[in-house]
Order: C-alpha cells, then structure tokens, then sequence
C-alpha cells in the first residue's frame, strides 16, 4: 500500500478538521470520502478539501470498498457501533476520544477490533502535542528523577451546547475533558491511577446541571506506584482555553502549558498585557496534524499505534470512576491492575 | 503608649528574624528582651540586635514587667502554654502559626486569651505578602467576577529535620505547610471549607514515614459557597521553595507565585535559564517585616489584629481534618459554619 | 481566473518551502512548474510537492506560457535580472528579499514592472507573522501613543557559508539580515528614516571578514518624524534565532519576540530552563503561508500587494546607507523624503 | 575603628534613603549628622530616623569632628566642592554620581581626594543590585563566552522638573540617566568605550528642549576591544521604570530587568496581565542597602572602593562625548585608553 486510502465519517467541526488535513498536510495518504446528511456539511467539505465522494452514511461508505481506513469523529455516543461496523468490513480506524461512554461497551468493540484484526487508535490529541512530547522525553531522560506529583488542568472558555453536555451524548465535563488530564497523566507519568476521589458542581452555567453535567470539577487521584495528582477541569475559564500540566519528581520538575497567543507583549499604565489562546485550534493545531500522520504511519509500516485501545479503556476507566465519585462523595479504588483483561470490572460496571 | 515594648519569645531562626525585623525595620516598636536558654542563640541575638536583655525563660520575663506584647516563635508544641501565660500577663502577643496542635488545646488559649482582654494576632506570613495582598485586592475590586476554583502548591527543597518533623512537635506536613495554603484559600476565596479529601505518602524520604509523617500530599476541598479547591504540600520541590496560588472566577482568573530570584536570564545553546528561590526569606523576606508593622500597628492604633484568633482556629480545623482524611482513606466533612463556637468540635475532636 | 498558476524559480531551501506551501496550504493557487538545473533539488521537490514539471533555466518556463505568476527565491544577485524577464513577460512577481543589490539596479527592475503592469511583491516575511501584525495592529490602535523609540533585533545562530556572506552575494549582514529590521522599523513606525550611523565587525569569524562582512553591528537610525532606532543584527548568537522588536511611544509600548519554542519549563536545582528555537522555520512558518497567500489574493482580487515596490526600494536605500556608514565611522543622511521618484538618488548612487 | 561615624550631605529624596538606611539597614555604621538649611526636611530626617543633629552647612558639619566619613547626596553641580572640602578635612566620601559635570572640576577632585589619603566612592547604585551583580559574575564565569554586544536601556516615567533637567544643574537625560548605562557597560563588558554616535530629542516634552535637554536618545557604542553596544534613555516610559541591560557573547547571552512589581497576574476576556514597578525604589531599593555597607566596609576594612573615583571620571568622558555626539551630529573618539591620567583631554575639554 504506497498511499493509504481515509474516509472521515462525521464531518462536524473536529471531522472537517481532519478531512482538511488529511488533504493538505498529510504525507501518505488520500481523502475519499466522507459520511454525513447534512448538504451544508458536504458543502463544507467541498469548500475546504475539493470534490470528494459524499455518502449519507457509513453503509454505503462501507459498501464503496475504496478504502483502507477511517477516521470516527460521530458523536461519542456512536463510537462503539461504528468502530463495530468498520473493523468488521477490515478497515483501520483512528477513532475519537473516549471510545465509548461505557466499560462493557468498549469491551465489545475492542472485541471486534482485535478478531478482525484492524489498528485501532484512539484520538488522544493532545499527547502529540510538540509541549507534551517534550516533556515526555524530559521526564524519561531522567531529567527530574522519579515522579511523585502530577497536577492538570484543562479549562475551556464556555459551556458546550446542552445536548453535548447530556451525559448520554458525551459523558459530560470528566468524561470528555478531564480525560485528556488523565490520559496526558498516566503517559506522563507511566502508571496507573488506582484511586479517585472528586467534587464537582455546576456552579456558573445551571442549564449544564439541568442535564446532569458539572461545570467545575476537581479530583484528587493516587497511582498504583504511590504518586499523586490534583486534576481540575472547567467549562468556565473566560480568560482563554487553559491547558496546562505538571509532574514533579524528586530531582526536578516539568510544566507545560502556553495561554499566550501571539509573541507579543503591550505595556502600559496600567500594566503588560499578553492575550490569549481561546480555542482548541489555536493551542492544539499542530497536534492534530500530527496526530493523524503518526496514524498514517503506523498503518503503512505496519506497526502498533502510539495510543492503543487498551489506553482508551484504562483512561475511560478512570473517568468513570471520578465520575462515580463526584456523584456520590466517595472515593473510588479500581484495582490495582486497571489494565485489561481485569480492569475492576466488577465494581467498574456498577458505578457505570 | 508612643512605642510598643516587645520581646521575642524563642529565638530559632525565625525568632531571631522577628528580633532583627524589630529593631531594624519596624516603626513603633522596639526589642526590650529575648528569651532563649542557649548562650549561642542569645550571642547570635547580640549579633543581629545590639544589646538586648536575655531571659533564659518566659517566667522570668513576664516577671521583668517591662513589655507590652510578646512574639512567640516557641516549638508549635509549646505554643498554647505561652499563649496562656502571656495572656494572663496582660500581654499582646503574635503566635507564630499554627497557634497549638489541637483545637481543645487551642480553644483553652483563646479563652484565656479573651477573658484578659489582650490582642492574639496568628502569624500567617503569606498573608502579608505584596503577592497575594494584590491578588486579594483584584479579587474583591470584582476583577475576576465570582471565585469558583482554588489552587495552590506549597514546596519546600527539602524534608525538615526529623525531630521537627514528628507530628506531636510540629504537626507534620499537613499542619506546618498546607496549613499555609488552607489559610490563604479561606482568606482569597473568603469562604469555609467544608469537606476534605487528601491523599498523601512518604514517597522519598522514607524517614518521614517513621515519625508518622507524608512528605508529599495533595487535597480536594469543597468551600461552604460551592466553590472547589486543590492543595498540594510538598517537602522535596528540589528545584525551589515553590509557593504559588491560583484564583479562577467566573470572569477571569488571578495567580500568585514567583519562583525566580535575580531579575536574570541566561542563554546559551541548552537555551534560556533563570535562578530561583530556595528559602523562604528569599521568597518571603517583606512579608515578615509588613507582619510585625501591622502586629504593631493595630496595637498601638487599638484595631482589630489582621489575622484573628479564629482564623487561627477555623484553619487548624481543616488541617487536621485533611489530615485525618490522608490517614484513614475517607473524605471529612466539617460543619457548613465552621467559625467558632460551632466549629463542628464532635466531629473534629473525634479525628484529632 | 479562479485558480492562480505559480511557478517558482530557485528551489534552493526557501524556494522549496514556497513550493510545498503552495501544494499544501495555499487557497487559489496551484503549483504549475519550478525551474532547476540540479537534478537532486528536482527530486527534493518531486519528494515533497508530488510530480510537477521541471524546467532548467527561467527562459524554458517562461516559453511553457502555462503558468500566471512566479516566486523568485534565486540567489540575491540574480533578483533583478529575473525580475525583468518575468514582468516582461507579463507575469505577476512575488521576488525574495532584498529586491537587488544596488538602487539602479532595482530602479531599472521597478521600472519593467511598472511598463509591463504587473504586480511585484517584495518577500518581507516578517512583516506576515502574527506577532508583528498584531504589533501594528496595537500601534494603529493608539494603544501606545505617538511611537517615539524603535528597537530590533536580528540574531542567527551561525554565520552563512562564505559563498553567500559575500556582498556580491547576497550584500552582506546588513543588506541581508538587518534589512529586516530596517523593513519592520519603516512599517510599525508608519516613517522614513533619514539618517543611519553603524558600527559592525568581523568579532568572531575571521573569515566573514575576509569577504568584506562583518559578523555583528549596530545602528542609530533618525526617522523624518523625529523618532529614534536602535538595530542590533548577529550572526552569532549561538543560543537561538533571536528576532524581537519593540516600538515605545508617549503613552505605552509593545513588544515583539518569542524565543521558547515549546511550551515547556523544567526545572531542577540548577534553576528554571526552557528551549528555544533555532531555525527561522521554527519562529516563522506560519508567516511564510500567510505572506504567499497574501500574495495570491492580491492577485486573484485586483488589489495592491501588501508589500510594495517601492517598500522595496526604501528599505534597500537605508540598508545600504547603514553598510556606508559602517564602513566609512560616517553618519550618512538620506533625503527627508526618501521615497521615490527623490530617494537621494545623487548621495546614494556615491556610497553604492 | 569599630563602628563609622557617617554624616549626610543633603537630604533630599535620595539623601534621605541613605540616612535611614544608615540608620535602620546598615550594620558598622551610625548617622551622626545630617546637613540641611530646610526646616521641612530637617523634620523629615527626624521621622525616619530619630533624633540626629542637623547643621545648615557643610562647614558648620566639618567644625563638629565627630564623623568618619559623609555621603554627598547635594545636587550634582555642588559634588566637586563637597567633595574636595570633606576630603581636605579627612573625610571618607560616598558622592553620588555623576562626580561632577566637567572633566576639569572631577580631575581637580580626585586629586585632592589623592592628596588627602581618603576614599573616594561613586555612588553608581545599578552596579549593587542583585540582577546586574549576577549579570556580572555569569559574565566572569565564562557562562556567555566573550562579550561582543551589549544593549541597555533605562527609562523612567516621566521627565523630571525642568530645574533639574537643566544641563547646568544635573547634567540632563545623558549625564544623569544614561550614565548608568555606559557603567554598567564598562564594568560587565570590562572594557572601555572609545567611540559613541547619538541622536536625540525633545520629541515629547518640549519644556526640557527649552533648557537645553533631551527626553529620548539613543546611542551606538564601541569598545576598545572591538565590541558594540546600543544605548538608549527615555524620560517617557510611562508604563514603568524600566531598566534593562543585555550582554550577548559567542557562546551565549545574559539579559537583565524586571518590570513586574508584585508576583501577581491576572486574566480576563482581555488577555493577561501584570503590574509594573514605577520608580527607583520599587526596583533598587535593596541595591541602596548593598551599596550602603560596601562603602561602609571598605573603610573597616581598609580595602579599595568596588566603584572607584576613576571609574566615575572614565564614565563621565563617555557621557560628555555622547552628549556632544547628539548636539553635533558628529561621533566622538575618546582615546583608546581612556582610563586617567591620558583620557583624551584635548578632545574632551573641547567638548565640554
């Protein structure tokens, strides 16, 4: 296979997104096709990527039989059925992050993944992220000895709509946004969290808790290897989209995080002033380009992808968890061994 | 009363500090005696102070009858004994935090405390920072609209000596240094903490561990108004004295911290370096000095001390609280109206 | 014409990005042909922009009549001969920076272009990056008042290849590097300066010397309007490519420079550390996109080129006044109206 | 000689920190006297510092033989006068700079000063601060390689009265504020400069072009050992006290300065922000205090002065030869040994 053949299915703004470019900045392969309903969606795509074959759904897309692989960017809540149906036609799949909005669901299709033996990547963005990445190799490098302290924060500028915020749709503030802090902290960090504990609250915006959902959250976690982490999630930081994260070990420690937007400072009476980076695109673009490169990658040379289905699982996991723990005042321990086959199963699936 | 008659009671390294802050830098105010039994500390005092009196215990100085107000910088431990009998002599004393060990002993030195009618200022130092006394200030001017999520770190280079360390001395990590950040959270958010849920080990200095100490811990709380908060105490930070502090509302957001030292940055081809602070005098020199100047202002003005005994009191108890929750594995709440007389003592002495 | 047809002459390591970004991530052009006589260049351009036609010389490409527009990224002192046979052609000219090596030579180019009626932008790649446009944006606001001071700086990390250094070349630290600093100075001060005063030297590579370079200098520059520079350009700033520029005006100031390149900081007991960058791809990609899409658009819309030029020839006229300068100790004013048709033509043409 | 007896000459704003500091900062040293014919500042003196004799002349101070050493803190045009009285009574002296405002007048100084047998100091305060110390001992270190650029600038908020800015009382913008950078030049880049070009102007506050001064300008600068540097002074910087200093050599760099006063930044929709410091205490207030006890100690301890006399005349050459440069239009060439008893004297009494 010399050029991989992608289609995208779901093309709202994250999928646009990846149809773009895989079109324009990928090396090593082709759009297709896309899936969507929508003519203002297929007109979208037009505009950004030239003529490419529409489908109004995945069965028709899978029917085709042009293509080697697809990118998931559906709403969560059809992850799991579509990655059932294209590892079942044979396709590779790079699916957005998380998996599925519950354990037994995963399970499923992790199921089908590996007996149709297809890659399955999971869409974790911000680990490609050129920050992240360099503070990964800092901390294996030895650089700040062992690491005992993680500390996160995701922060995004505004609610999201209200049906994204259901939990049925997305899995609401833990499941769709503190799960990047505890994917980037079991990477970073290279462990597994065995125990949550969280408070939660829809403090500024009560619409998002009128459909179960918290706008504000923190959880306190412990790692299998004793390390510890605070994770703060909001739907509220105005002043900009606020990602940042920090481990610090026992020589030394590593922070990673940029608010300011442009390279540039003003100074006046009343003080300097930087601004800021508002949106995802504006902090993460490039890892999404390199994000689907790698996924490119792994394919045509046929090797494992950098995050793994078993990844997507132990993460959700742990999401689930802090979940449960908000929910109820709890602290939450999952076994200590969260990686499949056992993953806690008996008392993951009765908090889920 | 022109000029207030202090005596430094303890004249450790921070007592010695207060001495020379005293003398040299404070208006209002000047050094009558010492008490210290060790002839090194009390020529390391002739030193930094000229030649002041020296009493080799506090009896004997309550008995010169030639002061107004005492500074006890005393081991934690001896602290509500001191209290006691210098509020019993009619003096106005500053205690250096915590002001005792356990809220029963505490509660006994606020008695006597009130009944003689003196002045108990506790002696919380961030508090009087230029850094957070301007965070504060952009807090309640409205600058970040309503408070929703607090975060601070506390990080010291390294373990304190065992001795001091033990839990019956100083109070362990939980009440010597998160202490700091409990305090400064109730006072920026301006709002109780009403549950607690810490983690915590003696990940690297195992030694620690012996005397019942973590050396690493982190702590979700919730505030009586909603609001949520992560705290992080850390005695192996081996890259600075790490204090920082963080205040996201649901307009904008304030952060506090200065790891840097000399206004200095170098460069060369591993790329750009700057220095930090290691000690707290470093960090927090001005702030001692402003402490006293208010200490001995709002005697000699006869206005409310600053710091009271109650937020002395109301800080304790979530120290002991979190600690509590590091030992045993389970959240604790604390009574939603936690400001003495109510103070929720069934539960908190429970824990103690 | 929906779709402009862009051909660049001179795939070397500048023309080659221009290729690739008018593959991957131009709108409304399309990449028809490069010129090349290196078969190895030809194939680095088949690597990363696909199969695209490939002719030897410019002659051959402008007798295909198949293309709109062309990119001049050949060695400096072939500028303004492929300048005039492209605009004799009727082909719209984007040209590198600077236009030429003399004001005759480029008077006569200017010329061509304007008989032939077709557009010539000048490569001013910095003036595109979204700090400095942010920058101007701020000036023009009024945000710093009435700009009186102007500091830049240029720093390479190496020196060019002797080959290139030579002033026949490429004219020289000043002509090449402080150009821009010179540009960006005419831009965000919205003025002329009028009189330039250097010093410079071959401090640390002899053998820049020995082709009549220098490796480090600075200027005083005046501005018609009173205002003051400063201009610092390197070749030896070994700890990165460091670009930064700063207007101060009578009621504030801005500052333009980003020298970390990820967003990291690690930290240990030899204090605070980050990267930097190192290459102008890693500071300036983005705003080598921006400038050839602007270029584009000026095209397909009829409009003025962003950079014109008589920018061009403006800036040119005070690099090589600043080289005069240094190489006589001399100030050297220019005419207080330096833009053409004046241009102190008569002082000039003496010092050229 | 166990504590010095030190009086102060003056005691205006910066007079009056230097008695305080005496008083309450510096150890081995008392104040004995203060001169003053004002019964304002006399007032002043003794609220900050207690009960201090006052004389209302220099003469009436000398008769009282009761002192060791004085700080001359009178307006610069009576430095030399002072200085030579105090010296021929055998006086130690702390002047503050500039020595004095012609070459002649400091010549005749330093030798009565030689004659006399007392230590002469400059008081040339940015040399103590903690930052440009640093600087310097990085510098020494070998951390940037050799020295071949230095950039400084120092602004201050507003133009000061116009009594002072006349060029017969302080000096103006060159003598008085860029001063500092041509010391702390000579002294981090450990060599003299031979060689200066100016431009300057009244560009904002024409009152101060009406007594003969400048409010902005910027200077070019070589050293005798070929390195460079650029110079610039602006009594409008209005959004804080900023002074910088840079030092770039050919194996790295070394920048100065901090803007930020307090640890503190805020963000909203506006981006984020942080305060500034606004004038020289807030910024150098600790160097007052070094430089205090260097000038005490080395006469304890009979050692040279860390700033000494010719460093101040060597100083002033170089600011006179810049002022000229900027009222001439010409550079100036000082002698490439600057240093006394050659100095260029010929050219520089021209040019006074």
């Amino acid at each position: 296979m010399s050029e991989l053949r992608v289609a995208v299915v779901g093309v709202g703004r994250m999928g646009l997104t990846h149809a773009e470019n895989i079109v324009h900045r990928t090396r090593g392969a082709q759009l297709v096709a896309v899936t969507t309903s929508s003519a203002e969606r297929a007109e979208a795509v037009r505009r950004c990527c030239g003529a490419v074959p529409v489908y109004d759904n995945l069965d028709r897309l899978i029917e085709s039989k042009s293509l080697d692989a697809v990118i998931i960017s559906s709403s969560t809540s059809a992850h799991v059925e579509n990655v059932e149906r294209c590892a079942a036609a044979g396709l590779h799949i790079l699916c957005e992050k998380p998996l599925g909005l519950s354990l037994e669901d995963c399970d499923r299709a992790v199921n089908v993944v590996d007996t149709a033996g297809v890659k399955l990547m999971i869409g974790h963005t911000r680990r490609f992220d050129a920050g992240y990445e360099e503070a990964k190799r800092l901390i294996e490098s030895g650089a700040i000895g062992r690491p005992v302290l993680y500390r996160s924060i995701s922060g995004d500028v505004n609610p999201p709509p209200l049906a994204f915020a259901d939990l049925g749709v997305s899995g609401g503030l833990i499941l769709d946004s503190m799960y990047h802090d505890i994917y980037l902290g079991r990477w970073l960090m290279d462990d597994e969290i065995i125990r949550v504990y969280g408070e939660g609250g829809a403090l500024i915006d009560a619409d998002v808790g009128s459909v179960g959902d918290v706008d504000n959250a923190v959880v306190s976690a412990r790692f299998a290897g004793g390390a510890m982490a605070t994770l703060t999630a909001s739907r509220t930081t105005r002043y900009g989209h606020d990602l940042r994260g920090e481990v610090i070990g026992d020589e030394g420690a590593v922070q990673i995080g940029r608010l300011q937007k442009t390279p540039v400072r003003w100074l006046d009476k009343a003080g300097a002033h930087h601004d800021a980076v508002f949106t995802t695109p504006e902090r993460m673009g490039d890892a999404f380009v390199t994000m689907l490169q790698s996924f490119v990658d792994c394919i045509l040379d046929d090797t494992e992808p950098p995050v793994s289905s078993q990844d997507g699982v132990a993460t959700l996991s742990v999401a689930i968890a802090a979940r449960h723990s908000i929910q109820t005042g709890e602290p939450v321990t999952l076994d200590e061994q969260p990686i499949p086959p056992v993953l806690g199963r008996d008392l993951m699936k009765k908090i889920q």
